[in-house]
């Protein structure tokens, strides 16, 4: 699939991107606008086929990240590192759930496409759990067969990941047991009843896990994957890339920083349970 | 759809996010753990039927976030503002594409759904174009349908806004001439080829018309968003509920603060630029 969209791009199109738009741009690059010379990423992206179905073909030196879809995840838990780390050239992303198809996050109003089934998807070097609303956290921290999933691919991952209340689903498919852990910052006491240490940071390295805390922190430890998959160059290069640079408007994206009432509402905005049980 | 998944929550069930959790948290909450009583945010979203459409029903008073997604888009660029925009109770996020269906991003390796198409949306309250690769931002600049539907759908809005090189789709449409905005920060000359004028920051207001720098900068301008749409209080507590507190491990996020090796290694690494033309 891949490969048969890259190859409909017209050779003499100048792009709005990258190398067309350097030769106007002070930002002194070198020989970015040439051709495929001196890329240190550009030939193996192209060079490995991808079988047209979400995963590597055999033999390919390609590492896979495998990012786990559930109904009622939270779009941007997913997102957040599958854009830190699609771009890494020898770095292939597999959605994967239940069944393939479309997968509806949290708020029901957007749905992510799982490209493959949990059963042909039996090893990734890197595993990603999302986070999700109540509904969707218990349903899956609940889900023999998603759990049991989870335990076979950590078997031999490289990194085994989660963003926000994805801990929670790690932890009940007994990875976090004596660990420390982050994740949702509302969710925090719920760690100590999986057996893990909740721990602060945006993100929490422990062995071969990395935990983030809520939603939006799945970027700043997607980077961390990239400086741990690559270097930091490549991290850097990847921060860039995405223009990562945070100027949020306001100053309350953490409990410690907001006051009662703006916590109070945050709890009443998150996900179902902001729904009456009527 | 979202009201029908809403009611399969069991009552009694004790969540592990917001009210149930707060309980055990040391973060002070009051009455966020009683029931529906006291909440500025919950009647509304239950009272407010969805058709199972993804749309408002006729006479709702909700506003709506129409998004635009095409065939190359990057993926970061519509789900930062959604995840922002989405929890907000009178607000209901809709994503619109040529058909309803799979839509492919940039990277090949995810899709998301398309909830309408352009002929079944004709209005929006906030209008949503992120940016793409060169291969999907091109062809959106000439998409003569794509370009006449954003034109329609201005007309309406409160807000018409953009992430990335989405900035060059509206200015495609014509909808940028003399003004102040922003784009990736490798596109910023083709701003001035559309008639309008660069403007510094990670997003621009002119008017009714807000553009983002890069792919992320999406997050920052969709918590501006919820600012101008409701108001501070909810942005505060929007930032929080998806604890928006960001700590990038570099500090490579923009051009003005990447080195050359980075910038080059990042234009490498962005989208079907890094694709040899072969």
């Amino acid at each position: 699939m891949t490969t048969a969209m890259h190859s409909a791009v017209q050779p003499s199109r100048r792009g709005v991107l990258g190398a067309a738009a350097t030769g106007a741009l002070a930002v002194g690059l070198g020989g970015a606008g040439g051709p495929a010379a001196a890329s240190p990423y550009r030939d193996d992206r192209v060079d490995q086929g991808a079988r047209g179905d979400g995963l590597p073909v055999g033999g390919s030196p390609r590492r896979t990240v495998a990012i786990l879809l559930y109904d009622g995840f939270t779009a941007l838990d997913a997102v957040g590192p599958y854009e830190m780390l699609c771009r890494l050239p020898d770095v292939r992303v597999v959605t994967v759930a239940h069944r393939p198809g479309p997968v509806r996050t949290d708020t029901g109003q957007l749905a992510l496409t799982a490209e493959r089934a949990l059963a042909d998807v039996r090893r990734a070097d890197v595993l990603l759990v999302p986070g999700g609303g109540n509904r969707g956290t218990i349903a899956t921290m609940e889900d023999r067969a998603v759990l049991n999933w989870i335990r076979l691919l950590h078997r031999r991952t490289t990194w085994t990941t989660s963003v926000c209340t994805g801990s929670l689903i790690l932890g009940s498919a007994g990875l976090l047991k004596g660990l420390p852990a982050t994740t949702y910052w509302a969710s925090r006491p719920y760690l100590a009843k999986l057996g893990a240490v909740w721990t602060p940071g945006r993100f929490v390295e422990t062995g071969r896990i990395i935990t983030a805390a809520g939603v939006s922190a799945g970027l700043d430890m997607g980077l961390h994957l990239v400086a741990r998959l690559c270097d930091d160059v490549t991290a850097r290069a990847t921060q860039l890339a995405v223009e990562y640079d945070p100027h949020p408007p306001f100053d309350s994206g953490s409990p410690e920083k907001a006051d009662e009432t703006t916590r109070r509402l945050a709890l009443e905005l998150i996900d179902d349970a902001a729904v009456p049980a009527a």
